[in-house]
């Protein structure tokens, strides 16, 4: 039985063939995220604080740290803020000791730049995930050297020297490559997490049985770990969570055992509501001048202005329970359990609901 | 490529490793439905055709015709109605001859009264599909001839005359069994679908696994197709339409046909309404006198007085759409056009929608 052992300061997540399924939470990334990347460049942190808080609350048990960020403002006054190799490692430092401060998970050090990459491994307290190496000839000389260093797993991404083939023999034989050339640093199989890379479906009609198949051999011929940037399946449709909630079951019963992943559904936004205030009062309703904004979402059956756990989350909870990782149900049960809101149409009828 | 074909009047509907997941609505029958059963003892079959209407708009192919209803009034006037074979082989070709006249797909019939198969098969237009024939050697003797006379592909249950085994090997024997005495009869295995049984998973923790490793042994070493009782899954537990909503593309991937199930979401009922509006009143708001109860459940982000399709066919379309059985996600895409129902904030974050 594979696992792959990852630990914070005091906890331990198992990534394994014999265990639930292992959620990273990916939200601390500033890649897309302007906003975020700005708050970094002026030193604010207080997203990734509260960013850190709400995955672990919607049930990630390991938090990707991502250093990516574009420095524009600072390039203009200093030009080595246009060289990542001088923001990344800085910013890395500081993301992971900000995450450590308010939650107690095991992290994942995720850069493309090697010296971010020893920053991270450096200030991470535990024994981090490494996000990532390839089968690019240049990344596996600088990668393998620090999970060897640190003694610590890493996620191996399928793509080489050639990029992405979309040939999944290809992408076996790239997976092959990487646990074959770890195994000289004699680094074991069990401490790679091999992403065979998710194309999207709306894009390649057999996106979906390329990985249900590669996850089964790299499993069952490598006998390793497995992860995937799960959300790339649904990329450029239209309901993508419906896709997302039925990929990770399928993938899950096709052996994979991690996901990167956004666990937590964005909150109810003050554009949201004024649309539905609209329609509230189009229909000629009038509301009381005193109702906040979490009572108002609630009646009107929205959601919630919180994060909460996203619909995947229960996808992924249910697929454990039936992959035999939810003995008599209990943690299905825990999840499911109401939580006052009585009147609320969504859980009468299998609806998300809060965690207890 | 194994397909089962099954037809009505004019349409054709194909169980096949090739094809779309087929949705066997089961919805049509009188047990644990007391309405139903009261209104069918009093010779009402408006449900039944509201029930065959709903349920192909929500996406079944097939619909279960189920007689097996109790008349306890008749049988206190007349004793010969608490004998089935007197009362369901007349109801079952009532049922027959209803459902054909308001929808044009294939049926499903559904008796465990020999006779009420027979007069069935004799009132249903094109190819029906029947159900079921078991192990069990009286069934197995009275069913087989009845299949090949009328040449119908048959649902075939994996319990035999010592009942159902909960060791999946023997589930397995069973299924074997009635293919091989099927062939002494001249039927192919492409005519048998075989349902292996599904066990509660709040009961039995390995019941998901069992049934996977099932469909999977059933397709590569039979040549069957497969279906289910697919809410079997979930009985007993909390948020039952999460399990099932993470179980059936799961069992799909691992390669199972079709289900019988209920594809229709139920519609929110006056007991809901009534309740909702308490909390609006103690909220401090007051509503228009003249506001209709469908305004109202979409207003107030309920769902629908209507019956729409159920969870189930969002994550069955999505299982099509990832087992390429949904090339370029047209399907999905049709699916997921929004109804015009802007401010309704379970669309914006991927909830259900009605179809366009």
């Amino acid at each position: 039985m594979t696992r792959t052992i990852v630990e914070s300061k005091t906890k331990t997540a198992i990534i394994g063939f014999d265990q639930p399924f292992c959620v990273i939470g990916e939200r601390i990334n500033p890649t897309g995220r302007k906003i975020l990347n700005e708050e970094l460049e002026r030193g604010d942190f207080s997203r990734v604080e509260a960013d850190a808080i709400a995955q672990v609350a919607a049930g990630a048990t390991v938090l990707d740290i991502n250093s990516g960020a574009v420095f524009s403002n600072k390039m203009a006054e200093d030009p080595r803020y246009a060289d990542n190799n001088f923001v990344e490692p800085e910013l890395m430092r500081q993301l992971v000791e900000r995450v450590q401060k308010v939650v107690d998970v095991p992290l994942c050090i995720d850069s493309s730049v090697p010296g971010a990459l020893e920053k991270g491994l450096a200030a991470a307290e535990g024994r981090p995930l490494l996000n990532s190496v390839t089968g690019e000839e240049e990344r596996l000389e600088l990668v393998l050297p620090l999970v060897k260093k640190y003694n610590v797993p890493v996620v191996a991404i399928s793509n080489d020297d050639t990029g992405i083939s979309e040939d999944p023999e290809v992408r076996f034989a790239v997976a092959k490559k990487i646990v074959e050339r770890a195994a000289d640093f004699g680094i074991p199989a069990h401490d790679i997490v091999v992403d065979p890379l998710v194309m999207p479906i709306g894009a390649m009609a057999t996106a979906g049985h390329q990985v249900f198949t590669l996850v089964r051999r790299l499993r069952e011929e490598l006998g390793v770990n497995t992860t995937c940037g799960a959300s790339n399946i649904s990329f450029g449709l239209p309901n993508r969570h419906g896709v997302n909630n039925a990929f990770l079951p399928m993938a899950m019963g096709a052996g994979m055992t991690s996901a990167i992943m956004n666990p937590v559904a964005l909150p109810i936004g003050p554009k949201a509501i004024a649309e539905k205030k609209a329609a509230i009062a189009a229909a000629g309703i009038t509301l009381p001048a005193d109702m906040d904004d979490e009572t108002f979402v609630t009646l009107f059956g929205m959601g919630s202005t919180q994060p909460r756990a996203g619909k995947e989350m229960e996808a992924i909870r249910a697929a454990n329970l039936l992959m035999n990782q939810d003995a008599g149900g209990a943690n299905w049960i825990a999840f499911n359990k109401p939580a006052g809101t009585a009147g609320e149409s969504g859980g009468r009828r299998g609806g998300r609901r809060r965690r207890a």
